[in-house]
């Protein structure tokens, strides 16, 4: 094994690029994978913007698929060579938020156990994944087998997009017969369409202004599409459920137009799932509020992680449930990234994800 | 029985005064209750100040305890004379918005069955009970019986403040073990706080500015308590919670200012329940919504009705899990309503809630 | 209209038999179906064979649909001649059980309001639909307008089979990712699989032993198909989850051994939904039982009725989430009903349902 | 440190006996107590018995309070020294069992990652806490501190009976309002009485025998208590909640008997909690279970454990919510402890639960 591998880090504001660094050592219970295919988050564009801070010279990255490379002295249950994925988040298993079901906010290593985002490591707080090896902390927890019939293209969606864009569906508690619009529908909030399909929602609205991304919408299990530069999303919404709104909304950019809308189309009761990283203060109309007498949700998700999390995922994508390979427009080598970073941050050329192989 | 009676009517902006009016009529549905004691409620000063409009004319008051006097021809399993109450809001039972158990958002006689507030009808869409008659429509879902052992003044809390208090409690879903800030100990704000002990918080902070108000929170079930006045409530519930913040807010006044600070002392994670009546748009600062990646949660309720609501918050009184009658500051007859709202509405004399007398 | 028409009675045990009966007057909450098509449900060959004892005379049948002939005096919303079901569970709507979200155990008319089963009425309780005409009682609750893009035989299933089974699989609280075994491969357990399928599971295991049934079966979303009289599908479903057992178990037959296979093939912590008709005591053998430290659930479902909850199924029929009509293999009048009772009693020809049209 | 110590091992069936073993050696993740103070539980009398088998030589007892004596090397943030408790069921964290939050069954180890009670480590499957020193596994995870005001033997309870007795009223969901049933007032059926009254049931009815324990009962919370050696408790229940039934019942003893009592005295659509360990095949009868169309639900609890679980429980006690001191009815020291065996298996002299101080 080398010493020194490729890494995209984050320069400066407006700058990721390739660096060598060392590649990592690693404690009792992490793991180290050297890996087979990645990919670029919308995020990661935040952090390339200087919108999300993060440390220069952090590797970027949070959607690892690879090949166990060593794994720390504390580590059972797992051999090296063994294909894995780990999720964007990270959760440590043992702080108070993990042992609440809430890994995405764990504080391991606080007196009380809470952290906000605290189990968004990748990329964020440690070295992520745009790189030929990543270390993965608390390993047990977080490494999830591939089974040998699944492509990495196949997984390569789980550990970030396709949990979030799920767990958006989830959040909603979307049952059987309920009315579900998305608002936007890049990759997060196709998952989000193709989440709420697989858990029952019998009407799908999908709302972008993409054509392309619409027709994908509709190839993940969009019942109907909206596109929102040439009609008004919440008119339109409201006369697809004959004046009443649907039950559930699902935000999935991260903009106060979408969000608004998102409110406004829910029925009395209903549950707004918001996804979207927003960068500004958000308003809430009073009478899209009801005053605050509409019995209203609104609930938030950070991408679900952990190696259960994983499995499941991917158990649904093993048992054709979803297909999300179509969601991969793109290629690239990690030599190439620059190249992959300037593609995806523009949106140019019907780009929604790309797969980056060292 | 009397062809008509007293009863207080809005009859403008800034006006509620006492006028005969007819006793209303039934249909096969309905029962007519002669009412023994009743309130005046804060929403009640909205409709007076004309923040919250009704029609000119209308009864005014939706908190009833009373005699059944008299039954629609289609209404079983009740006898004229038994003493009831029914609550502030009164479901049809047979709406989708009913059958989905969301009464509040009563939408018989819609298409589909929902509509804003609908279950919300005594002193709103149909004549309250600020008066010596009262018409309870749905009379089957809605009527429901005081045990004899049980004061008019024991139960007078039930229809509304003390449904909706707990409903604050129940929406936040705490568990054994939370802790909980509940913002605002007016009356609701009060019961919200012996809510929040009834469903086993460990640690219940109520916040308020005026010492009496916060002397009767410890008295319902605050552990500790904060003077607004004095000190930054976000900071002393930090504080008190060792940085971690609350697992569940709740706001009981209907101002942006709880409204944030509600927000910002939820541990990540936590989940804010909204019981405020507002009047204007909301602001959430990006901060304290997490960038929106903070698992955050925020519901509002709309005071639970129907018979069922009522027989259990009985039960908790017959059970001496709760007393309300402190709250009951003040006595007035219905003639001299007048005088009652000008107290109530200017918050003179450490008032909480009034008992009315015909 | 006539004054007579003809009905499918239970005379004795083992004989139902066509009668001339009076059409039903209506009071004022009930309306009058004239009945289009209807099916027979195994329920009713129970009653046939007097194992579940219904009075002599009744009419038999709790699947309608039909066209609204007559509406009481105090039903609105609805328009005579519109074409209309309603579940085979018909709840009041007013009563404690289904202002608590439980009509199935609806007790209207008892004093505290709650009688098991209470909310079947149909073909048990007071007169069925296999017959001309059916008075529906508490329309407002009950009657769900079916749209005219679907035929009477896109929706006969929704009364009863695919409310029944939808719910198993709700009772079992299926997620994204589980595995399910299915226990028999009749009516309501092809719909438990097929709900199972639209909650999200990703792995589904039907059982039984009639191979046209497990063809349906994997029609309708299995994964897996186990032929028990070929092996032991505890065993067999041991091995399809790697020796884990499955998240949630439904047993749809009412069998000791069907009841006790779905408890031995769970996982710790996991589910058995329950929809079977038993007529025997059951038996929990203690390992099955894990001994009571298992954290192991059963959950028993009757038949989930009312509009709402009609409007939701067929919302998944209009929105192609699923498509019932295979079941239906026989079509008879209503005037060779023995012979169809015949045909189903005996499962005959591979019959799985059968429609009946007046 | 001295290098051996004394410990209550299973010598066999029928004899646990003091002998001097090794103080053992711990490793990364692991934490060494002295153990300050500790209990018998009823499962270690069912060990004794030999009706549930351990391995000869093992140590028992799981109901630890102690000091941190050392800690493993990649064991954070916790200090020597420090006083803390760990639950009975110590969950790893990072099996697939831990992370869908059911720790109880953990299955570290294993492929899939569940492992039926495998979570019940101590004095099961590793020594346990009957002895001066014990070795914590996953020490972050299960190490829980405790505040310098509470004393070792009010938070003696906190590791099983308390956290067992609440899960009891926990997984019966109690909702305020509700009426429970509570079968036998062992230390677990008093935990599970004071647990109900925590969560808000507004009717509490306690079954036993013996009046002493039923005096604690109502203590602890109960509104009525049922001595079944004196009245039928079916017919009792059934009559104080005239005639309807319990929402929740809880089974805290682990007999036929009881188990089936709790079925039959259920509301149609009610949850019976059982806790008890059970001994014999258990027979369900039909009328009882209204032959699976009821709407029942039967949910078994193992004791929940980990560090966050024995944080909320301590809070519970910290906030004065429940005072569980006076159930420790004798002392004894470690090296008497072949004594308080005895008088606790003989349930002499009115002992509820004895404290062990090494």
């Amino acid at each position: 094994m080398p010493r020194t591998m490729q890494a995209a880090v984050f320069v400066e504001k407006g700058r990721i690029a390739l660096r060598e660094k060392p590649v990592p050592e690693i404690g009792p219970l992490d793991a180290l994978l050297r890996i087979t295919t990645t990919t670029i988050c919308g995020t990661d564009i935040h952090i390339l913007k200087g919108e999300y801070p993060v440390a220069p010279g952090l590797t970027i990255g949070h959607e690892p698929v690879g090949v166990i490379e060593r794994l720390g002295s504390a580590v059972q249950g797992y051999g090296e060579g063994q294909r894995v994925i780990a999720g964007a988040i990270t959760p440590s298993g043992h702080s108070n938020a993990c042992l609440c079901g809430c890994g995405a906010q764990d504080g391991a290593g606080t007196a009380h156990g809470w952290k906000p985002l605290g189990g968004w490591r990748f990329g964020n707080t440690i070295d992520g994944c745009q790189a030929e090896y990543l270390l993965v902390p608390d390993a047990m927890a977080n490494l999830a087998p591939v089974a040998d019939r699944l492509t990495d293209e196949q997984v390569l969606m789980c550990p970030d997009i396709m949990s979030t864009g799920f767990g958006g569906a989830e959040s909603g508690r979307i049952r059987i017969g309920d009315s579900v619009a998305v608002f936007a529908q890049g990759p997060i909030g196709l998952c989000a369409t193709a989440g709420a399909k697989l858990m029952g929602a019998t009407s799908i609205i999908a709302v972008d202004r993409v054509p392309e991304r619409l027709a994908m919408a509709r190839q993940l299990g969009a019942d109907h599409v909206v596109n929102f530069s040439k009609e008004d999303p919440v008119e339109a919404i409201r006369r697809l459920t004959d004046g009443r709104g649907v039950d559930v909304s699902i935000e999935a950019l991260g903009l106060q137009q979408t969000f608004e809308a998102a409110l406004r189309v829910l029925r009395p009761g209903g549950r707004l799932s918001s996804l979207g990283v927003y960068s500004t203060d958000l308003h809430i109309p009073l009478d899209a509020f009801a005053a605050g007498l509409g019995d209203l949700g609104i609930v938030t998700t950070l991408c679900p992680g952990g190696k259960e999390r994983m499995r499941r995922l991917m158990a649904a994508i093993e048992g054709n449930r979803v297909d999300l390979r179509p969601l991969v427009t793109h290629h690239f080598r990690l030599r190439d990234i620059a190249e992959a970073y300037e593609l995806f941050g523009q949106q140019r050329d019907g780009v929604l994800k790309v797969a980056i192989v060292p």
